[in-house]
C-alpha cells in the first residue's frame, strides 16, 4: 500500500524572473512540476542544485515537465535581494523561471518555505500531473535516482490520481 | 506512432562471473535488463561505463531491474582473457554478472556484440519487460536521460507490448 | 636572458575582510604574495579561483608565502557590495584576507585592476620575494604549475632581485 | 636542520616499454626524478597516479625532470605480465618511459619495490638532481604540493648536495 499523497502547497511568490507568465501549480496541473528551493549565496545549491534544475530544464520536454525554481532567502537578506538575484541569474546562465518566495514575518522563513516545511536549501520538489506533492529531497539527490522518480511521474495519466484520498 | 521494437538477440557466452546461474533473456523476461558491454583495458568503459552500471545496480530494485556485464573482447585479446578479467572484477569491485562474449570467427568481433551491432565499447542496451529491445547508447550517455529510460521501462506492464509487433 | 620584471604595483583597497590589519605590499616585502582577483558573482571565481586560493593558503607556509583576495567589480556593483561580499566571505568559508579595490572613476575598472592592466576575473598574481611582480594569469592554471612557480619564488634569496631594474 | 638524505636504490628493471634506451638513476644524475609505481589494475593508479604523471610529464622540461613509471607487480601476476601492460599503455596513451620491476623470489614484492620500501601502489618517488631520494608518497598527494616539491629540487644546483652525508 501506498502512501497517500496531497495536493501540493501554494507558491506564494512576489516577483517572477526569466518569464512574463507566473505560473501558479492550478495551471500546471497536467504537468510534472519540478521546483528547485534555492539560495544564491548557499554553496551547495551553485556547486549541485541549480545545475542540476538546468539538466532536468534541457532533459525533459516542457510539455511533460515544467522546471522552476525557488528563491526562498531565510539568511542574509540584505545579499540576497531582487537586484542581487537578477544579477546572479545573469552570471550564472539560469535559463528557467525564478519565483521570489513571500518573506516570512518578522524576518522569518519564507512562506512557501513554510508551507512545505523544508529544512534547508537546496531542496527539490517533486509535483505529479495530479497536482500531488510526492517528492521532496533536502540536499544531494544522484541523477540516475531523480530521471527515475520524474519518468515515474510523467508516465502517469494526468487524470488518474495515485492515492485514494479525495482530491480537496 | 513509435517506432516498432524487436525482440532483443540471445546472449552468447562462454562464461559468466559473479553468479551461479548464467542468465538468458528469456529467463529475465518480465524485467528490465540491463546490459553494459565493455572490454577491461577499454578507458572510457573503466572510467564512466562500469561506474554507471555500478549505479543502475545499486538505485533499483533487483525485481524491476537486473544489471550485468558483458565482456566483449575485440582488441588485445591476449591481456583480455578470462584470467585477466578475474582480477580486474576483483580490483574493481564489480558486483554484478558479468558474461564472458563468445569469441567471433578467425578473431573478428565477438558473437553477441555482432548480433546487437554494436559499434564498440562502451555500449548500454536496455531491454524493456516484454524482451524487446529499447535502448542501445554507445559512449556516454548521462545518468538523468538513463534513470528516466530505465523508469519509463519499469513503469511498463510486463504483459502488453509497446509495439504493434506481433511476439515472435 | 629573463625579461626584466618591475615593482608590482600598490594595491588600492577601500575594505578589508578577516583581517585586522590591512595589508601593503611594501610590508609584505620579503615573503612571496599571490593576489587571487575575483568577483562574489563571477562563477569561475566560484568554482576554480577561490578554492584554488585556499588551497594555496592551506599549503604553503604562511612565513613564505602571503594570500589575500581582491575583489575588484567592475559589473553588477549593486549586488557585490560590501554587505553581500561579507554574506558570501562567510558562507563560502574564505579564510583568507580580502581586500576591497577601490572603485574606478565614473563606474569604471576598479584602480587597482587597473593598475595591473587585468582583463578579468579570476587573475592570480604572484608577487616575488622582491617586491616584483612575476607572473599573471588570467582563468585557468593548472595546480601543478602554479605550484611550481610559486616554490620557484620562495626557493629565491628574499634580497637578490632576478631583474637587471634598478629598485625603485 | 633537516634530515639527512640518501641516495636513491637503483632500479632493477627486466624490461622497458616507451624508450629505445633504458635508464638508470646513475645516467640521470643532475636531472630530477619522478618514478611513478603502479599496476596496471590498481584503481587508484588508474584514475590519480598515472594521470599525474602524465601532467608531470607534459608540464617540466624533459632537460629538468624525467618522469617514469615503474610497473611493481606484487598480486595478480598472470594478468599483469608483459603482454598485458603493453596493451594497457597502448590503449591508456602513457608516452612517458615504463620499466617493469624485477619480480622478487617466490612470487614476493619485486625487487625495486622492496629496495624503496613501498607500501603499496601508487607510490610516488621524487628524487633530487644529487641522485638522493627526497620524498616518498603512497596514495594520494595533491597537485599543488607535488609542484612545489618538485620545483625544490629543480631549483637546487646539480652538485651541491642538500644533505651533510657524504656521497657514496
Amino acid at each position: 500500500m501506498t502512501a497517500p499523497t496531497r495536493p501540493a502547497p501554494a507558491i506564494e511568490a512576489v516577483q517572477w524572473f526569466n518569464t512574463e507568465t507566473p505560473s501558479t501549480l492550478d495551471a500546471l496541473r497536467g504537468r510534472v512540476v519540478v521546483i528547485e528551493a534555492f539560495q544564491m549565496l548557499c554553496p551547495g545549491c551553485v556547486s549541485h542544485g541549480l545545475p542540476q534544475a538546468t539538466r532536468i530544464h534541457e532533459t525533459f520536454s516542457r510539455d511533460d515537465v515544467f522546471v522552476f525554481g525557488l528563491h526562498s532567502v531565510f539568511e542574509h537578506h540584505e545579499a540576497q535581494g531582487p537586484t542581487s538575484l537578477k544579477a546572479f541569474l545573469h552570471e550564472y546562465r539560469i535559463a528557467f523561471p525564478v519565483a521570489v518566495d513571500a518573506p516570512g514575518e518578522a524576518g522569518g522563513l519564507p512562506v512557501t518555505m513554510t508551507r512545505y516545511g523544508m529544512q534547508g536549501t537546496p531542496t527539490l520538489v517533486l509535483i505529479g500531473r495530479d497536482g500531488h506533492r510526492r517528492a521532496q529531497h533536502f540536499g544531494h539527490v544522484a541523477d540516475l535516482r531523480l530521471g527515475a522518480e520524474i519518468m515515474a511521474l510523467i508516465a502517469e495519466p494526468a487524470r488518474v490520481r495515485p492515492s485514494g484520498n479525495p482530491r480537496v
